[in-house]
C-alpha cells in the first residue's frame, strides 16, 4: 500500500533521505539482528541483475566459480602478519557448537561443546583459499588458476548503514594464482577494468580508477587498485578493489609450483571484490527527492503500465489494453499494475519511489485515439515529463528510449562529478575550504609522506582516494605537496568518503 | 594430471567408491575446517546448472528471491517449542565479536567483546523469516507472500560425508504465507511436484513422493512431504522436502492479517528445501566403477573433443578440426582437450572419471574419411561403446543423442529401483531378511503406531521413508501391520537411508 508521506529531501538531511529511499523503495529492511539487513525481493532482483552481468564478464575473462567454507580456523588469520593486523579485529567468532537448556528454561551454549580452536566467520577468504590452492597447484601447467566465489562475509562493524556498511554482506571475491609477477599485475589491472566497465555501462556510475596510497592498501597486498565514485553529497564511495598480493600469501601458505625448468617458485596472487555496497552507490548516484532512480539495464521493472478507468465498466477494456502493450514489448521487463484498490495517483507515486524508468498510462480516451501516455522517471530541465504519443511509436521506440535514458544518467552523473572536482589546488587553506565546505574530489600534488596524509585525515577527515590512472590526471602535473609544499611525487585525489 | 590409479569398485567398498568418485571427479575436496568441504569449479558449475533450473521453476510458480541474515538470535529458536526440540542441538554459536593478541602471541577471543545474547548461524531460517513476514503482512491483499532464499546453512554434524552431510551446505529454502489452510496445502504439494519434476527430468533421478510419518516430520510442521530416491547400495536418500507449517510459526511470530471482512487471522505457512545434497544423490544414482556419470542436461561439459596426432606435424590439423567440430555444435557445451602433454588414453580416462556424456575423437585418418569417432560414457549391455560415423551425422544427431542418453539414464535408474523394491511383504521375518540382506524399498502395511516404527529402527536401522502418494501405492492395499499384525492404517515404504 502506498504511503504518501513525502520523503525527506537530500538538502534537508542527506542521510535520512538515503535510508528512506532504500526502505520505501523496498530494496531492504532492518532485521532483528544488529547490523544485519534483509534484502527484499525488489532489492535482491536488482542485485541478481548486477551479479549476472559481473558473472558473465568473469567467465569471459576465463574465471570459474567455486565455493569455500564459511569458517576459517583462527590460526589461519595469524599467518599473514599484515593481513591479521588489518582484519583480526572485529569478526564473528564461533566458540561453541551446541545449545542446551539453561537454568531459567532458556537456551545457553553447552560448555562441553566448546571448540578447542575457535572458528572465525570469514571476513574475506584469502587464507582458506590459498591453503587449497597450495594443494591443487603442482606445476606451471596448473597456472594460471582463476577462481571466483559468490558468498556472504561478516565484519563486525560498529556503525552500520543499509547496503553501505553492514555486518553481513554479499559479495564476490576473485582469487588467482600466476607464474609471474607481470601476469598477476595484468590480472589485477584487467579486473579493475571489468569493474569500471560494469559500473559505468550498467550502473551508470562513473568512477575514477587508480592505485591506493600505502596506508589505504589492503592488508597483505603489495598494492591495491580501486574504483572511486562520487555520491550526491560529494563524498567518495569505494565501489570495487583489485589487489596484487605478490608472493605474500603464497609464502605463508606454501603455494609453490615447479617451473618449466624444474625449479620451485612461489606463485603470485591477486584478489578482487565488489559487494552489495554497490547497490548503495547506485542509489546515491541517481536517486532524487521523489525516490529511487534505477538505470534501465539494471531495473527489475523497466516499464510499468498503469491502466486507468474512471468507471467500473471501463476497467476490463483498459486492463486488456495494458496487457497487450506489455505483450508487445517482449524484450522489455514490464509490469502491469492491475490493483483495483489504489488510485492511479497513488500508483504513480509508488512506482516513482521504486525508480521504474518508464511509466505508460492507458485510459479509455487513449484507446480511442490509439495513443499512450509515456512518462520518464527523470528528464532534463525544461523537458516534458509526460508525452502523448501514438501507440505504435511508443512500442517501436521504447528499447531505444531505455538505452537513451541509460546513457543520459551516466552523462548526468559524470557532469555532476566533474563540476564537483577541483584541480590545480595548491594552497592548503583553499584545500580545506573545499573539503570542509561543498566537498568533492580535490586533485593535488602529494609528497608521498604518510605524515601529510595523516594530518589531512585528522584535520579534515579527507583521505587519499587514489593516485589516479593516467587518463584522470590533470593536464598540468602538480609540482608541490598541497600539505607541506615539498616536491610532489604524485598527483592524488582527496575526498571524504563512506 | 591424470592419476591412473583405478577407482575402488562399488562392490568392493561402496563408501570408498563414492568418496573417490567425488574427489577424483573434482566435484569437491576436503577442507581444513572439520566437516566443511570445498566445492571445486566442476562441482560448482554442476550446482549452478541445477540451481538455475530450480530457480526458473520457482519464478514460474510466482516466487521471488530475497536474502535474510546469516545469524539468528538465540532466543528466536526457543519460541517455537517443537522447532527448538528438533534443531536446538548442534549448531555453530557466535559468542564473541573480536580477536585480540593472546599471552602466547597468538589470537584469542576478546572477553570484552562477549555478546549478551549469543547468535546462532542459521540451521534453517523459519524463525527470522516469519519475524520479517509479520512486519510486511497487514491484510489479505499482502497474501500470498511467496519467497525463496538461496543461502548457506550450518548444522554441526558429527559424521560428515562429501555433499551428503556436511557442516555447512548450500541450499534453497522457500517460505510462504497464505490466507487459508487449503492454499498452503496446495503450495506445499505444488513445490513437491516442482522438485519431483526437476529430479526426474533433469537429474534423471526417479523419486517416490509421499508424506512423512509423524516421527520423521520437520520440527514445527503439521506435516512434511518428501522425495525419496534409491541409491545404488539400495539405501534411500531424502532429496527434497516440503512442509505445511500450519499456523505454528505464525502464532509464535505474530504473523497476522486482516481478512476481507476485517477480522484478524494467523497466516498459514509452508517451507520447502533442496540442497547440495542432491549432488551426492546424482553421483550415487548414475556413476559406475569408472567414475562419474552426469546426465547431459546438467553436465558442465556435454561433449569433450579429443584431437589425436601421432606425429607433431599432424597436431595443428587435428586441433583445427576439433575446434571446427566444437564450433559446429553451438547449442552444446563442448570442450576441446588441447593439452599436448597427455596421451589420448590418459585423456579418455580422465573424462570418463569426470562423467562427460559424449567423447568425440578426431585423428588424421578420421579427417581423411570425413568421419568422427563417437563414444558414449555408458551404453546398454551389448551395445558398442565407440562408433565410427560420418562427421555430418555426428553433428546432426548429437542434440538428439544427448536427449536419448538423458532418458536412458532415467529409465535405467527407474528399472534399478523397481527391481529393488518389494511389495506384498507381510511377514516381519521376510521384511528383516530384505532390509538386512540386499536392502531396497519395502512396501508394507503399518498400524500407524510409533512403537512399531521404533522397533524396526532399533532392530534393522530402517525407517519409514514415506507414506507414498497414490500412484506409488501397491495395487493390493496391505491389510495388516508388518510388525504387529494389527490392521494397517496406511501402506508405507521402509528403507535404510542416508
Amino acid at each position: 500500500m502506498a504511503d504518501e508521506k513525502k520523503l525527506t529531501g537530500r538538502d534537508e538531511d542527506y542521510s535520512a533521505w538515503y535510508n528512506e529511499v532504500v526502505l520505501r523503495g523496498e530494496l531492504a529492511d532492518y532485521s532483528p539482528v544488529r547490523g544485519c539487513m534483509v534484502i527484499r525481493p525488489y532489492g535482491y532482483r536488482l542485485w541478481e541483475l548486477m551479479r549476472d552481468q559481473l558473472d558473465r564478464r568473469f567467465r569471459e575473462t576465463g574465471h570459474q566459480n567455486a565455493y569455500f567454507p564459511l569458517f576459517i580456523p583462527q590460526s589461519f588469520l595469524s599467518r599473514e602478519a599484515e593481513h591479521v593486523e588489518g582484519f583480526a579485529k572485529e569478526m564473528a567468532i564461533v566458540t561453541h557448537t551446541r545449545l542446551k537448556a539453561g537454568p531459567d528454561g532458556g537456551l545457553v551454549p553447552d560448555p562441553e561443546s566448546r571448540l578447542e580452536e575457535p572458528l572465525v566467520v570469514r571476513p574475506t577468504s584469502e587464507t582458506i583459499i590459498y591453503e587449497m590452492f597450495a594443494k591443487w597447484v603442482q606445476s606451471y601447467r596448473d597456472l594460471p588458476l582463476l577462481i571466483n566465489q559468490w558468498a556472504n562475509v561478516v565484519r563486525w562493524e560498529m556503525r552500520t548503514r543499509l547496503f553501505l556498511r553492514t555486518t553481513e554482506f554479499l559479495w564476490q571475491e576473485g582469487h588467482t594464482a600466476h607464474a609471474t609477477h607481470q601476469e598477476a599485475e595484468e590480472e589485477s589491472r584487467r579486473m579493475l577494468g571489468v569493474y569500471r566497465e560494469f559500473m559505468e555501462e550498467w550502473m551508470g556510475m562513473p568512477v575514477v580508477t587508480g592505485r591506493k596510497s600505502p596506508s589505504e592498501t589492503f592488508p597483505g597486498a603489495d598494492h591495491t587498485y580501486a574504483c572511486e565514485a562520487m555520491m550526491q553529497d560529494n563524498r567518495a564511495l569505494q565501489a570495487g578493489t583489485s589487489h596484487h598480493l605478490g608472493q605474500n600469501f603464497s609464502r605463508q601458505f606454501n603455494l609453490k609450483f615447479a617451473t618449466e625448468s624444474g625449479a620451485e617458485e612461489y606463485a603470485y596472487n591477486t584478489s578482487w571484490g565488489t559487494s552489495t555496497r554497490m547497490v548503495g552507490g547506485l542509489v546515491m548516484t541517481h536517486s532524487d527527492d521523489a525516490g529511487l532512480v534505477i538505470p534501465p539495464r539494471l531495473a527489475p521493472i523497466q516499464v510499468v503500465i498503469v491502466p486507468i478507468a474512471r468507471k467500473d465498466d471501463e476497467w476490463q477494456t483498459v486492463l486488456e489494453k495494458a496487457l497487450s502493450v506489455a505483450a508487445a514489448l517482449p524484450g522489455v521487463r514490464t509490469h502491469v499494475d492491475d490493483r483495483r484498490n489504489l488510485t492511479p495517483g497513488a500508483k504513480f507515486y509508488e512506482w516513482e519511489i521504486r525508480g521504474v524508468p518508464f511509466r505508460i498510462e492507458v485510459g479509455p480516451k487513449d484507446i480511442e485515439k490509439q495513443q499512450l501516455v509515456l512518462a520518464r522517471r527523470v528528464v532534463a530541465d525544461g523537458e516534458a515529463r509526460k508525452e502523448f504519443l501514438p501507440e505504435a511509436e511508443v512500442l517501436n521506440s521504447l528499447p531505444a528510449r531505455l538505452e537513451d535514458f541509460q546513457e543520459w544518467l551516466l552523462m548526468r552523473a559524470r557532469e555532476r562529478r566533474e563540476s564537483n572536482s577541483y584541480r590545480g589546488v595548491t594552497s592548503y587553506d583553499e584545500f580545506r575550504q573545499i573539503i570542509e565546505g561543498p566537498g568533492g574530489f580535490v586533485y593535488t600534488g602529494w609528497c608521498g609522506g604518510s605524515s601529510c596524509e595523516e594530518r589531512v585525515k585528522e584535520e579534515t577527515r579527507a583521505t587519499i582516494r587514489v593516485i589516479p590512472d593516467e587518463e584522470f590526471r590533470s593536464v598540468e602535473t602538480p609540482k608541490g605537496c598541497v600539505v607541506c609544499g615539498q616536491p610532489a611525487t604524485a598527483e592524488v585525489v582527496w575526498a571524504r568518503s563512506y
